[in-house]
């Protein structure tokens, strides 16, 4: 089973890609209409780091990290290394080998539905991953998958070029072509909430910050005090 | 399927409620006769923090969170919300904005079994989060759930009023009616505890402590060395 | 069901043992040809440490941490307590008092498949534990399991008296006579790798520093441009 | 921690509980408000079979069922006995011993959130039986846990007295003072059904029947040949 | 969040997918070079049962079938429809009703990443379905997803259009391009097994039939009789 | 990494190890003092088969199944192949191929802790498996682990020439040396579990067949009629 490589594969403008920095996963998620976000089983190694860059995509074989050194060598300054195993699996394909020459590449993070090691090195040197696994145990070299071709990471398709946003919350993927689009809905809704965080902070909630109470009223909800809902109970 | 908003439900005595936040989880657990922990699927979010408060309980569809907002207006000072999806759900049903406004009523905590997002806030502003995943997935809303019922969480039966304690831990749940009870056995318990400590750092071991040879004798537990065992195997 | 305990079990050299803690999980486990690695579901409750010992195994039935206590007295100083239960159970089978005891014996960790308690106490007391789980449900005392016997723990067989290293990447254990052998080779690999990194440091890629070009080429690898590739996929 | 064994709890009308044998979980569920189903973790060991019965429900320590003995001297005809372990353990609980004791009782089924054995026996006599996994591992008996009091399952709370429908969907749980209420809901729903079914077959669809049309106009949903699909999808 | 409904798919010729029920999953899977297989969280819920379709697509809200009644429109004779949830969720999305509809329209069955429920009646009516769970939990009507757009489901990308092969063994998606380029593979391997299966008859083994004594010399496999590899042991 | 593959290893005697077919598997767990037991992840692809058979190991390295092959020639009439992934993986090790070169052996079973494809033809050919999983997707060869070592499988540390005991309970293993003994216990058990059958058959129960009502006693368990037990509850 050979694999492709894909070159020279397009990225959004560098300018609106740093942009997304500025917001967080649950934002960006949100402001494209609830899409793009990675399933909760892959979280950061660290805490306390957002990063935001340009899927370079690889696909590995169980147990065999080969792809990834391919894929290094398509990665460029400002990107983020998108890896999916073709079969599950949490061994530890990345370390801080790989890591050192991504950072020498001017990588911004790894995202990878597998397992990693060397985790406290990568914490010391401070490059960011959100992996599925910690695990010691290494990978074999010999079988090629794909690289920078479309792939199903943690239930959503991530495409080369995506824009990819990493933090405490998770990784959420925003396809090139909306990049501009979803960056300005992105600040919209930070801005609405900035709005709404402070009449929180003044006392006021949900049902009236968001004009809930007519939904709550069309629904049916009954309001009914302690003792009466105990004598119910026993009726 | 229109949702109960059961108001004015009672509350332990404040100063026992608060008296439990010098005990752990653990502690409280053991003295009130193993009972009321919730599942070890629930984790703090953060570390080396612990509370103790008044249960308010919730109901939740699955993705949709109109019900901690009207949850939000049932709770007040010292207390805590409990939140059980009526289906296993793990997409992020409270983030900081929701945490700003229960701050903003003096809530303690929240418990949650699905999960949150904004963490990277929350920890920030200091709003303590046992939750059972994160997640940067939105909800909708919509659909209502119940407030101040009993609830099915992590495996327990958590009641309206309950006395919530919760630290690295985990999560426990003292009945209302009891707690005075628990509360003066978590603090014998712990006086114990704390001779015991005492012994165990001087050298004894628990063997002795707790009094355990007679039952090794009785069960009939066996003693061999290493070089006897070998050969018997081989036998 | 009455069980056995052996005593006088042989440990491996403890200049050897110590020397271990030098040298990372991921480093030994390969070093020792990709084996004795415990599975990634044992998980350490601390960060940056690491730690290197002469096991003690147990095992413990489900729910009841009787032979814990037992196999305390068979620990000595270099120790660590590898703790295995016959079934598969998340209670809180160890927490600070077994951990103060442990202590004033001079044992260096736990490994244990299962759940612990009180951890913002054994985090403050720095004593390290690895565990599945984290629960404050106690357990009970009154069955029996066996000291210093092979157990099976999380996918793996560990004797007593192999070596235990343990660190952010997991838990490994070394064959006690292997120890030596396994020991030389983790600081070949060692010095090995840290020449790769001043590969990568400088700007090389895996492809040539690990010479996989040719790999690829067998393998039929093909490279192709996004323009190309796109006009592939709607031929 | 000694238990406690609630007696003469009162049942549903024979009846009204026999009747509920003619739904299907599925419709029952959606009958009482889609309420009262437990979890998706709790599967029939045979195909084919339902059952309705009033709930004796039980507690039981972890790797222990001296409860389901006593909990037998509270069932009688027409029951089914309804078990929640403390702690989450798929340990064999019951086998092809105790089942025949329930058959002699006239116990219609055993439904727990946990493991059961001599399932090819149980099969050939006939005795249903809905649990969480299948383990020969056998239990010990010493720990006591309560009887026919409300217990957590699943994620429902079950009390003693409702009524259990069970079969190859699942378990639902229907509260003994609304049984009455939910058997006529589930025959009202049941002819709805039939209704509906019959259009569907020939060849309506859930569009029309449902009277959707609006919904999806109000949603604003699109419609687009593939053609022009693709050409937006590259723009 | 509206949907899109892509209409006027294309399908492979019909005489190519029908010819692939002839071929089991595994063999197809290994035909088109070990890719395009769904995880093995996808299974059956009948038995002994092989179809091939063509996939109509389509994504659901969490706890939410409204698209599945908009997709059940875009089916045609001969088709497959395959349903991926946006985020994880085990409800009972499809039951007979749907079953009925599908079945009217000539659809071949259901692969979904959720539940279905009614599957007593679906396994007595003979409607193929794959799915990863069975639930009687009942979903709403509110929230769009997209229909006959590519899907991430169970790890993979399935396009709509895609031949969908399922059976026993799991489910299988070949992009429509390639079905008539795989089908001939899968039929080649098929006459290659039927050849190796004669030669296992007889007796030959693995070793000789594929030709991998060299393979296992190059390795360095050591082969050594039980009574040293005690002794070895004990050196 | 090579492997190692013992050969000549032992067998128990032929008689004993047939004899174990007429036990079910929960009945030796039992009789062996509740030991041996492999986890409930590992379960029968058919129902209603039980065998016994003299165990030949395997290790696999992860998606690559070449051990088998080697395995396979060192089975003999009379044995079960038993196989343990390195690392958690659930591909498809073992199909119908395999399958009938074991059979063409007299092998009598497969015990994995992984997956297998081709099950509709394992079931129809009557090749009983025992396995984690069902996956069609296939495996690789060119890494060795070893055959005929002690392994770690399914929470299990089983060795070559255990005699296994397999049917729709489960997996278990009983040393060698042992099976005389445990053979006898079996069917002492067995004749016991026949008498008891009787007499709960008859409308006796455990508290009085096993004389349980002085532990009950003991614990201080507390019968309470139900209306008692609702007053209390307020109070």
């Amino acid at each position: 089973m050979a694999g492709i490589v894909v070159t020279e594969t397009p990225r959004a403008d560098r300018d609106i890609v740093d942009a997304f920095a500025a917001y967080g996963v649950a934002t960006v998620h949100e402001a494209q209409g609830r899409s793009g976000l990675l399933g909760s089983q892959i979280n950061p190694i660290q805490s306390g780091v957002r990063i935001a860059g340009s899927a370079v995509t690889a696909t590995v074989a169980p147990g065999d990290n080969t792809t990834i050194a391919v894929a290094v060598e398509q990665c460029r300054d400002g990107d983020v290394l998108v890896v999916a195993p073709t079969v599950p699996c949490d061994m530890g394909y990345f370390g801080d080998l790989l890591a050192t020459s991504l950072r020498a590449r001017g990588v911004r993070g790894l995202v990878i539905e597998a397992g990693v090691r060397d985790v406290a090195d990568l914490r010391e040197m401070g490059f960011p991953v959100w992996s599925r696994a910690v695990s010691a145990e290494g990978t074999v070299k010999g079988t090629l998958g794909d690289v920078n071709v479309p792939v199903s990471i943690a239930g959503r398709i991530v495409e080369p070029g995506d824009v990819i946003i990493a933090d405490d919350d998770g990784v959420v993927a925003v396809p090139r072509l909306r990049a501009a689009e979803v960056l300005a809905a992105s600040k919209a809704r930070e801005e609405k909430e900035a709005r709404s965080r402070a009449r929180y902070a003044a006392g006021e909630i949900a049902l009236d910050v968001n004009n809930m109470r007519p939904l709550l009223e069309r629904a049916g909800v009954r309001y009914v005090d302690y003792a009466t809902y105990l004598k119910e109970q026993q009726a």
